[in-house]
């Protein structure tokens, strides 16, 4: 098995995957940055294999790693190893996980959903932070959901920081990215409840009627969702708020509630 | 009413507050800083003033930005304005809001909780994540816990990062921290049902046993709960998890939970 060997920071392979911290450079690219052996496990194991893969010289060997690194060879991929600081340089961590992948973006459109596959979706709608989407992911493999929808200006789900707080989650969850313009007749088009937390003519969030395929969607996490998005919902629901605050956490928000409909329609 | 200017970045008050955004000399100094009209309020509507509160220059006039300052003056604080760049050095944010505000930290200690207070409290052990701890803080004022206590070592709740995320609920909700041989010993010394999402021995989380007041535990992000403070509970229980984790994000786990505990005993 061929590996090529790095040791500067200058090499043009280590500044260009350093680069896909940066949104831009990803999206010109096309292609994204994940790592950690479990992480890079969960994608192989989802058919997600990486074009690239970075070892950490000196690293514990390991049979997952082998898998790995046997299954980027015969995908045709490369395997580089490199120093162990060059390596944490890349992925911007201090203690870098010896092993990190560059993956091509895939396809993210709606009409690759099967609104079939799931009784449980999730729809983000302008959520900013790439932590919260990412947990809303891990959520989403959770809950079994057939997918996230992301709707309008997200964060981008193939960020460092949103495929970290997915915990793989991006590899196996299916994603679309859609305007809502976009979204509202695709949903239209089909079987699908559209339900939001709201706090305009809802109904308590606890036994309310949720039906299959049940759409959970959650807005912005400073201006929550826009108005005529609420009212476009089959359902709007209203978690009890005791304290001050009048919201929770959105990617919160979307887990208590579809912890309610997976109760209420069955995973 | 006395306003003190500063203009340079090498100020020594620019400098000592700065400084906070590190956990070292927030303990050294027994201060934090928060940030944002908002948190500010809530803080004020609780009782808690800055010692020093910042302006930024050219700010828009807002009646709880002078109440703010009234309060400020009136409990014997400074006031001082400053440059919007400056400012925005000082909180390490681009846009920074405006107005920011040192506290004292103040005793988070077991004997100041009266767990008659609450039906429901949220227990973080070893959390590492300031926005989790930060998320934990405002979903316990949502569901009007009784307060939250940090076992062991977690992230610092005052750190710039979890005020924020707590969206204010860090100066509503009573705070406590504490090792685990010292809580123990504390729980027990009266009526409290210690529970913990498990695989061990568990029950399914909806319409397990509750009882209040009843202390939803969380683990550590990495390594979830030990073995032995899982054994201590004295209700486990699990949650669905039909992808491929096997765990929530931490926050979004108690979240989960306290909800389900708040329709069952009440709030």
């Amino acid at each position: 098995m061929s590996r090529r060997s790095i040791t500067g920071f200058s090499n043009p392979t280590v500044k260009a995957v350093r680069a896909l911290r940066e949104k831009k450079h990803r999206k010109r690219e096309g292609r994204f940055l994940a790592e950690g052996l479990r992480l890079l496990t969960d994608a192989r194991e989802s058919g997600r294999i990486p074009e690239l893969l970075l070892m950490a010289e000196g690293r514990e060997g390991h049979p997952l790693l082998a898998a790995l690194e046997a299954a980027v060879s015969a995908a045709g991929g490369e395997v580089i190893e490199l120093p162990e600081d060059l390596l944490a340089k890349i992925t911007g961590k201090d203690n870098p996980q010896a092993v990190a992948g560059v993956f091509a973006e895939w396809d993210a459109g709606l009409e690759a959903l099967d609104r079939e596959a799931g009784k449980l979706w999730l729809v983000a709608q302008a959520m900013r932070d790439p932590g919260n989407l990412g947990t809303m992911l891990r959520t989403a493999d959770a809950v079994g959901a057939g997918g996230v929808i992301l709707l309008d200006d997200c964060a981008d789900p193939f960020s460092v920081e949103a495929v970290r707080a997915s915990m793989g989650a991006v590899f196996t969850v299916p994603l679309a990215q859609a305007r809502w313009e976009d979204f509202l007749p695709w949903l239209r088009a089909g079987p699908g409840q559209l339900i939001a937390a709201s706090l305009r003519e809802a109904v308590p969030y606890r036994g309310a009627p949720y039906a299959a395929p049940c759409f959970v969607m959650v807005g912005n996490e400073s201006r929550g969702l826009p108005e005529d998005y609420e009212m476009a919902c089959d359902l709007r629901v209203t978690m009890p708020m005791k304290g001050r605050a009048d919201s929770l956490n959105a990617a919160v928000a979307a887990a208590v509630l579809a912890y309610e409909v997976l109760a209420s329609v069955g995973g």
